[in-house]
């Protein structure tokens, strides 16, 4: 249907010379703010795919954020926006928006292939729920967005546009590249360990993983119970709006009641109290992305919010101890879940398989249901002890990483600070407010379930009262 | 992979002056009872299931309950079986029992067609969770079973094997009907509204719908919040050793602890007190229908069991309130949660869903999320009123239809006694132990949420104290 295959460049094969990329700064494609000139007719979603198109061609050779790219879909596409918009009746807000979808879900047009040697050129015919919301709302589908094999470790060759030596993070790699560097205004991702969060934080984009359930997963091959379906963005504004717009139309996951929050982006809101949570990331963090972090909370208790910390709070450091745990837990958690497909695929094609999904289906196969019972219980138990703090703060902020992107395209990075907020099902943003080695690092706001209308308003002032007035 | 498509008998063109079968009786196949024979090797796997391959040749062409046969699998699978049971190790209580899988779940060896033209003979090319489970286990596949398009309510002409102008039920009516004229022992099955256990009542076999996730749904064409993977059985025994033996190796859907309970069926235990429903059945059920149900309720009460009802407990009358509106309740939700994939396939080809199916999806078109998020409330208040039923009883009996099968292949019946079941995610099993116009009828029991275990212990006193002691 019009679809053009992209070989993402080869793995590891990166020849450092070449780097003409370096002198280039990422700069993403904020859409709403450009939405308000399609009505008027000083601007149109043709013209603003067309100035993205320009980004792919700029870009896309040296990072390799895509699978497949419907370049024929995408214009026809953003045509018909702009018949919409002259004629003053859009879809909704993101109408003409050019997104990424993560390619482990499923799209009409394009394959679906899970960063998966057994998927390749697989299409199920169908869009997912998400990408059929989004195509209902008026957004221009470009592309689908390299994820790690099955949205797990194994990477599939995306480079970092602010260096290409360096991973994107994972497993949302290309969505996280491919707005971070302006090829799209937003993308979809997905994350159960730290797949939306970490890598939006490495390339410098915004990265929301909202509430359990929020959107719904239908159609995107990403089953587990901890797993979201989410959003990476050029501004706080354009994620939200794309999470908002995708839920009321494709509803939450089955049985919940999907993202709630209003129509327009939520509005800022000075939050009283804050918790600083250190996690079991803050040994692995780097002492430039602690004095980063250390940074913010000065300014914040400057601008009068009370800073709770492990050692001043109860409550924090009950959770701090409850959650310092939160990787090999959602590591069995997720290992048992994922029992099935992967000894399907084993039988399969076991050569298809890489070695961490050989060795997630061992681990698996090690396990019994009870033991599966174990950790849900425990599970639960860490999540009370997070929603305790609800009492105590209007949210928790943390460093989204132990620092910048490390060298090397064999690893998506380290997850420490991403995980429990995976673990616990909470909202969690990662804003690109902090810097390491003159590169990207996130900084992680996390709310309470359900409550992603309030993390939304507090990452608003953080971007408010700490972003860059000039940026 | 040697399977043979097999062709279902077309849609409404019965030739009644045909019926020959209806002068022989189904009979299913119970399997657990044969096994012990196994060991000794007075029986073997292969020949069990080449006795299910006779009653295939003789009841296939009159019913069509499958869509699909794997003969060379399956023989292939029941020979290495015979091996591993005349070594003494057997992988399971239910290595070598032929079963049927519902076709809308996947199979790796079999197209998946879900009773829809849009998917005439898709493969996804992997087995869904429950199906590798029961290979896993050393079930022998035999084949595909007849669903309704989507399993919903579109029927696909498969017959009632006690009188072939009549309808087995649906959706999971292959699955019905094999398992009652023994063409296999068990047969998974799904129950979004009432697809295990009216049929199951229909064609006079054991249904079993568990508790809410107890079998792990992924490959399953069936990601509605209130429906579930079951199993339809030769006997009851067989039904839960078909539903454990899945769930200690699928899990329960991601985030549910599972199907609890023991590896050998759950020995009777006679109730103190049991609450009979009216449900909003009851003003529909035929005369001979309620007088069956009133005729097991005089010898309940006969053997000692206090009987509650609406006119005698307030707890049970407040129930049967709750209840009324079950249905609507549970079509508004299924609906909403339907939008997608209907909105996809549509788009597709709309001239291959049904009539049902687009109305299905205008009804859905027609709701906001809050008219969703509302039926949710209302859902959760109905399942508070039924869980506090628990202090007051043992279990619950009412019928699982309002009477015998009904003539015509172009409905598949009434589901007014099992839609509240549904609604409250609570298991309920169909008892083959009562008639109507010389037809079966089941008596449905239902237990509280998690508590499989003790509803199958009641269940299995019933059957001693109320079945046939020469059935």
């Amino acid at each position: 249907m019009g679809a053009e295959e992209v070989t993402p460049p080869p793995k590891h094969s990166y020849d450092g010379n070449t780097i003409m990329e370096l002198s280039r700064t990422p700069r993403p494609a904020p859409f709403l703010n450009a939405a308000v000139r399609f009505a008027s007719g000083d601007d149109a979603p043709r013209a603003f795919l067309e100035r993205c198109l320009d980004a792919v061609a700029a870009w896309e050779p040296a990072i390799g954020a895509f699978v497949h790219i419907n370049l024929d879909g995408a214009r026809a596409a953003a045509d018909r926006s702009s018949v919409r918009w002259r004629a003053g009746k859009p879809l909704s807000a993101i109408d003409g928006m050019p997104v990424g979808i993560k390619d482990i879900i499923e799209t009409a047009d394009m394959p679906t292939e899970m960063g998966s040697p057994l998927f390749v050129g697989w299409r199920s015919g169908r869009d997912a729920a998400s990408v059929a919301a989004l195509r209902e709302a008026g957004a221009v589908i470009l592309g689908k967005t390299v994820t790690t094999e099955f949205a797990a470790t194994e990477p599939r060759g995306t480079r970092n546009p602010w260096d290409p030596t360096r991973t994107p993070g994972g497993s949302s790699s290309g969505s996280a590249a491919a707005v971070a560097a302006g090829l799209v205004s937003a993308a979809l991702g997905t994350q159960v360990i730290g797949s939306i969060v970490r890598p939006a934080s490495f390339c410098g984009c915004f990265g929301f993983k909202p509430s359990l359930g929020a959107i719904n997963r239908g159609g995107s091959y990403d089953y587990l119970s901890q797993s979201c379906t989410g959003v990476l963005g050029a501004t706080l504004h354009d994620t939200w709006q794309v999470a908002r717009e995708t839920a009321i139309r494709a509803g939450g996951d089955p049985g919940w009641p999907g993202l709630v929050g209003p129509a327009q982006p939520p509005a800022a809101v000075k939050p009283r109290r804050l918790a600083v949570l250190e996690t079991a990331g803050w040994g692995v963090a780097s002492p430039a992305a602690q004095a980063e972090l250390q940074d913010v909370v000065a300014r914040l208790k400057r601008a009068g919010i009370e800073i709770l910390t492990r050692h001043s709070n109860a409550a924090v450091a009950a959770l701090e101890v409850a959650i310092i745990a939160a990787r090999p837990l959602s590591t069995g958690i997720i290992a048992w879940e994922s029992r099935w497909p992967l000894n399907t695929y084993r039988d399969r094609d076991a050569a298809k398989l890489s070695r961490a999904m050989l060795d997630r289906l061992e681990q698996a196969e090690a396990m019994t249901i009870d033991d599966y019972r174990t950790a849900l219980v425990e599970r639960a138990r860490v999540r009370g002890v997070y929603a305790a703090l609800v009492a105590q703060c209007d949210a928790c902020v943390t460093l989204a990483a132990p620092g910048a992107a490390p060298i090397g395209l064999g690893s998506t990075g380290d997850p420490a600070f991403v995980v429990p907020f995976s673990l616990l099902g909470v909202p969690a943003i990662s804003l690109p407010l902090l810097h390491e080695q003159k590169l990207p690092l996130g900084l992680q706001v996390t709310g309470f379930e359900g409550d992603d209308t309030e993390t939304f308003a507090v990452a608003a002032w953080l971007m408010q009262e700490l972003g860059d007035p000039h940026g």
